[in-house]
């Protein structure tokens, strides 16, 4: 990027206040023994949709709270309302990612109550959220599969950064030109640990496995 | 978003540098009696692919440039080669959205063959990328239908900026849950003069509108 020293200093800068905070909220998520995830993907790659589907069957063993990134609306966290589960909207009003100093101001609505996970949805961008740390144990991509195989290789931060990716619209593979062989190969080259799920929200297909691996997940935590 | 009084300035003084760079740029194509435009979409949207299927009707008439905006791969301007028509690489280094400068950098390269049509594809991203100025003559937003009607609400800023909107992968329709009707209402609310187009760049529906009204644009440049 064109930027003066100036500008980069000021993100250094930004960065390493975005980490120090990240940092404090780690601390809280550990002493109140909850598991945060800190969920990333493109506009429209499924995200809320893969919370619908998830939130049901983790409600009946798990207490679950969700913080809702995004722009303007409050779309998604009225979505997932409907599951009388704590839900808190962060609007960035034209931000392009989620801070620690925001997830932070939100997190004594979850006090109360309690929550042995918490989802926070990042707002819909594959780029800049990679770059933010929000006291999160782990980053999960969704990533719709019509968006093109070639999309782990574009994007490789966040591929590099994340434990798990959930490859959404399966149900959609034989009408593309996808090639899955080569999406799974791009995937593992930039991340070998990384979890893979592939997963038909729409149609309810390969959820399972996704989330008997995310309450291990907070068994182990 | 969370940001002190002194990266609020570092960011009004990089959004007013790349307006002015951004003006230069503007001179320097109306000089030059080229439309350049700028394509902007969320990753997988099928900025490429509109391009791979706009160019050889295009190049019957016209001679066309392509910039191509990515962060680290190649990936997109080797497919733009294969038509044998002018096409640089920029690549961001990890940036989520193209400036002015940048541009601005590679403008002589068109200069020796001249072109009448510069198509300039912006990272992919729906956030970042309609904030910056890069001296075009207007703006396109490719929205793949799968990512969802609700898109328009949520990333309004590009909506309002942009003259036109390509609707991809139609022919995915009847496989979604996706309401045209409510994408068209949602889109014509936020900017009541946007043109629309719907097409299938895999199948090649509705291109000929889309291309014919390009061109018609050049020609009235």
């Amino acid at each position: 990027m064109e930027s003066s020293r100036r500008e980069i200093e000021v993100m250094a800068n930004l960065l390493s206040s975005n980490d120090m905070q990240a940092d404090v909220n780690r601390t809280y998520f550990r002493k109140n023994h909850c598991l945060a995830i800190n969920v990333i993907g493109s506009p429209g790659s499924g995200k809320t949709t893969l919370l619908e589907k998830t939130l049901p069957l983790l409600m009946l063993n798990l207490r679950v709270g969700v913080i809702e990134g995004d722009i303007f609306t409050s779309k998604d966290a009225d979505r997932i309302a409907a599951y009388n589960i704590p839900v808190i909207q962060i609007n960035t009003g034209g931000g392009c990612h989620l801070d620690s100093k925001m997830v932070n101001k939100v997190l004594p609505v979850f006090d109360e109550k309690g929550v042995d996970l918490l989802i926070i949805e990042n707002v819909g961008n594959l780029v800049c959220p990679a770059d933010f740390d929000l006291g999160e144990a782990f980053k999960v991509i969704v990533l719709s599969i019509v968006e093109g195989d070639d999309k782990p290789a574009k994007y490789p931060v966040i591929f590099r950064n994340a434990k798990a990716v959930v490859l959404n619209k399966m149900d959609l593979e034989a009408l593309t030109d996808v090639n899955m062989e080569n999406m799974r190969r791009d995937i593992l080259a930039i991340n070998p640990d990384i979890k893979i799920f592939e997963v038909s929200c729409r149609k309810g297909n390969g959820l399972e496995e996704w989330i008997s691996w995310l309450k291990q997940e907070v068994a182990n935590a």
